[in-house]
Order: C-alpha cells, then structure tokens, then sequence
C-alpha cells in the first residue's frame, strides 16, 4: 500500500499531531479548574470580559482558553457567549453537587504526572521511576490527597457496589475495608445495612478522611479505624465481607493471592471478599479506561497491572476461594469481582 | 478519546476523566519514537518478546506501553501480535518516506512544553512565559529544531502551495521566502518553475537546513540567502511572490500590518503575497485543529494568534492590498491566504 493512501480514504497525519499535543488538553482543563472558570461561567454572562475579571485574568487568555475548551467539548459558545455544556455544569461547576474538579489535584500531582517525564526509560526498566516501590511505599502522602479529593469520582459507584455486595443480606454483619481510603465503599454498606458494622483499615492520616465522611454520612458509631499496613497487621474478625476496592490493581499476582489467603483466614465460612477494579478485557485493549488504567501501574508501580478477569480468577482461586463473579458497575470503567470464602 | 467529542446519553464523567489524562497520550507516543518501537513493529513478529528485544526493553514495559498504542488507535493488536495501523505505517515508522516522528522532537522540546506547567499563571498574564517575546525572541535554537524536524508534516503541503502561489505563473521570476525555515514552501516554487529564483530570509542558522534542502532537491542554483530579522532587513527586491508561511500568527496585529507594508513595497506592481495559516472559521472554535492551534500561541508568544479570514483581510488591506482570496490546503488545517500589491 502506498504511504498515505488507505482504503478508506486518504491517511492524514491527523491522529499523530492530535496526539503529539494531547497533553494540552490536560494542562488546559486543570488550568480552567484553577482560574475557577467553571464557576464564571456558571455565574455569570459569560462573556470574555466577565469571565476574566471573575478569574482576575486576561481577556486575551480567557478567550483563547475558553475557545479551547468549546473545541474540546467542556464549554459551548454561542454568540460569543461561553455557556456549559450538560458534562461540565455537572462535574466541573463548583455549585452542583457532582462537581468532580478535584480529582484533578490527584491525578495532577507530582507522583502522578512526574514518571510520565521519563516513560520511556521507564518502559526500558519496567518498573515506576518513582522510589522504592512507588505509589505504594509506606504512608505516601498521596493517598491522604486520594482519599480528600478523589471521592466525588469514586462516590457514584459505592451505591451499585454496596448493593452487589450486599446482594440482599440483612441483619448483623461484620465489614472489613481495606485500604479504604475515603471510606465511601464500607460507608455505604452501613448505611445500606444499619447493623452493618464496618471497620476501615489504612494508613492512619489517610483513616482520618474516611472517618470524617463516616460521620458526615452518620454511621461513625458503628466505623471503627485499624490503622497500618494490609500486608501486616492482624485483621481480626470473623468478617462477613471483606472489600478490597482498588487496591490489587497495584501489586503482583503472587503478592495478591498471599494477601486474598490473609483474607480468607479473617473470613467467616461463606463470607465473601468484593473487590472493586478495573478489569479489560482478555485482549487487553478493550474498553479503552479499563484497559488504558495499565500505563498508571506500569508508571507508578514496581509490577501492577489492570488485571483481567481470567487473572482475578485464577488468584482468587490460588488463594482458596471459589464461585468467582463479576459485576461491572454500569456507566463507570469499574467491575466488582467476588469470591465466596 | 478524541478532541470535540461531546455528552450524549447518560451523562458520565468520562470526558472530564479522560482530559485529565490526555497527557499521557503524548507521553506514550513520544516514548513509542523514542525507544523505536514502530521501526520494531515494522520489521519484526510483532510480539512482546521480540519488541522488547529490538527496542532494549522489558517486557511488561513493552507490552503495556503497545497496548496503550492500540487503545490509541497508532498500532493494531491480533492473536497477541502488534500490527501496523495504515496510519502508524504511513506516518510513524522510520522505514516510511512520509514519517513524520521527528516533528515529536519539536512539539516536546522545553520551549513549547514547559509553558504548559503554568498555563493558569500565562492565562492570566495573557503572554507566554518564556522570556521576552517567546518563541520569536531572535536567533531562538528552537527554529533550527523547527527547520530541521518539522519538514515531514510540512511537506505535503508544499505543492498544493506552489499550485495555488504560481496560479500558470511561467518564466522568469524572483521569490522571497519570509522564515523560509527548512525552505520547502520556496523549493517547491523552483520546482515547480524551472526559472524561478527563490531568496530564503531566516536567522542563519536556520538558513542552512534551508540551503541542505535546496541542494536535496536539486535548486540551490537559484536559491540564495538572506539572513536576518524580516522586521530589519532590507528585503532587497522587487519580487513578483513573496511567501510568509507560519509567520503571522506569531505577531499582533499592528506589526502584521507594518510587515505587510513593508513587504508590499518589495514587491512589483501585480506581485502578491502569500500566507500559509492555521486559519479558523469566525466563531473561532472550528475546525478544531486550526481554531486549537490559538492555544500554542498564547502559550509561546507575547501577543499572536490563529487568525480568522476576516482578520487576515482586514491587515492585508490595511497594508495595501487588494483581492484577497483563501485557499485551504486539502486534507491539512493549513490555509493560503494571497494579496494582490
């Protein structure tokens, strides 16, 4: 076939330059979200002029940052007027109660964007340029900024998972979550099931966030706190579920299926361990967020991955659990995984 | 995954999610070049084994990484085997005449990366964060970078160039190439017209890469060179076509009109003009890439812009010339915009 002719149609560099400068689309809605530009637009005419003094910004910077975003579908303009579309009034305006923008301060921080810098040495080694064991070193500060900001993103699942998870039991149960992070997950469950009683396990500055979401939801008197490491401490129990909601995402098969053997032990008979993950395809190439969640294992961690479902299964399994089901949780890139002690 | 790509159904925080991370769309392709993976891919079996073996490189770096590429839509993925897409054989591996990999080198060179890292602060200045004037302060090195890498993406714009700019124009005539940077747009005239003489005006440096792609093609007899500053040198003349391509857009208005002056009076009675231009429709947010390009201005320079029809015409006219007319380039967001002096 010649360059540059295909069957359908004649090839154009398009895809290659639209690529080469994807990363302006990334700097340009966390510069929006910081200039607070959703809110201008939200609040006012949405002209130029009044966005930018709202923004205490330039005209010239806010015309031409704003057009950005109409070209890329988070803004609309319509007689040279700046409006919202449906998806940026819902997540990215301050004012509603969806508004996910600070999720961009997570996925924006160094330990996130820095490996990036440096992916190809990274794909030599096959293994984060971060130190040690990356994202998942002891107590990393991250994981506090995980859990305070990335709940509205994370907040829309713990309803559909809650209820997988539940899957009609009632009366007294018994909760362990962890690496809870927010605490959204175990949260839900207590209050889906008010004699759920759940104990949320994490790095303790990080519990302090799901602590504080178990008061605002008012469950704190039956959310206890057990601090530390997964791979250490002792979980106690009998549990009548355990959850483990993106956690093994970030670490090894044989690391994994010694953690799911620890949970079984600290499983009641018939108890169920849930976890919630990004599960692609066999093919690994399909759907694009599932399977795309790989690069942020291979640039952040020493050997994670996006696992498939095959994978999941055979590690449940290694670890003695049977009855291995998948739930994928609609509108959202996320499946919960569950295995029957 | 694409720019312009809107809401429709349910409404998901997809799109915001997915913006946040475009960025690592740049990261993996610029990786992909890098570490020779299309060249790889092009010759080999197209297994993880033998990619990683070609580019030095681990295997779960090497699989992750072409799987993203397939996500992307630059590879294809069949029975665990890496393919060429039409578009990453055409335009990505090393071994095609049309690659274009190189223009990577240019897109992610400090100078148009690292003003994206404060886009809030250069919004609400509304000038680059470069030093002085940005990427047009003199004898800039990212212009031999420019003249030395981006041929290939300019390339196939050249004859459709020539066509529109030599409109049946034979015999004798004298050609100024204003920023000639790798020189193509005025080589293609000396092609095209066998008794063409073509001057290129560039900083020095960059003039040789335009004098190496004269002698290429076969011209440098009647390619000669005239280095400098466009707003201070003496462009000699008269010429019956004077080129300036990618070059307005770096400029306000007013000294846009003061060059057009100038350039006007180096030109013969009936001679004309021709800009090569990102030129968007009027709203200023299509076609995408034309209109997107206003971002790589703000970002670069004190006070440029992607011009629209209406403002191109209106500075040629405030500079003496008269019948305007625009030719966009097929299949590329460029336009020719030509003056009658």
């Amino acid at each position: 076939m010649h360059p540059g002719k295909s069957a359908e149609g004649p090839l154009t560099p398009g895809l290659v330059f639209e690529m080469l400068q994807a990363h302006q689309r990334t700097a340009a809605l966390k510069a929006a979200i910081d200039l607070d530009v959703f809110r201008a637009v939200g609040e006012g005419p949405g002209s130029v002029a009044s966005i930018a003094r709202h923004c205490s910004a330039s005209e010239r910077g806010i015309r031409i940052l704003c057009d950005f975003l109409v070209i890329n579908g988070v803004l609309q303009k319509e007689n040279e007027r700046y409006r919202h579309t449906p998806s940026s009034a819902a997540f990215l305006d301050p004012a509603s109660p969806a508004c996910m923008a600070s999720i961009a301060q997570f996925l924006s921080n160094q330990a996130m964007r820095e490996p990036f810098e440096q992916l190809a040495e990274i794909v030599r080694r096959g293994r984060t340029s971060l130190p040690g064991d990356g994202s998942v070193e002891p107590e990393n500060p991250a994981w506090v900024e995980f859990a305070e900001t990335m709940g509205p993103m994370m907040a829309p699942m713990a309803a559909p998972l809650g209820k997988v998870v539940l899957n009609g039991h009632t009366g007294p149960m018994r909760v362990l979550d962890i690496a809870a992070g927010h605490g959204l997950f175990g949260i839900e469950i207590a209050k889906q099931n008010p004699q759920a009683h759940v104990t949320g396990l994490d790095w303790a500055p990080v519990l302090r966030v799901a602590l504080d979401n178990a008061r605002k939801a008012g469950v704190h008197d039956r959310y206890d706190m057990l601090p530390g490491s997964a791979f250490e401490v002792d979980f106690g129990g009998p549990y009548d579920v355990v959850l483990l909601t993106n956690f093994l995402h970030h670490f090894d098969k044989p690391t994994n299926v010694g953690l799911l053997r620890k949970v079984r032990t600290a499983l009641k008979p018939g108890g169920r361990a849930a976890t919630l993950e990004f599960v692609p395809n066999e093919d690994r190439v399909s759907p694009p967020v599932s399977a795309g969640f790989a690069m942020a294992m291979l640039t952040t961690t020493a050997a994670g991955d996006a696992y498939t479902l095959s994978e999941l299964t055979a590690m449940y399994n290694q670890a003695g659990f049977t009855g291995i089901t998948a739930h994928p949780i609609p509108r959202s890139p996320h499946t919960v995984v569950i295995g029957n002690a």
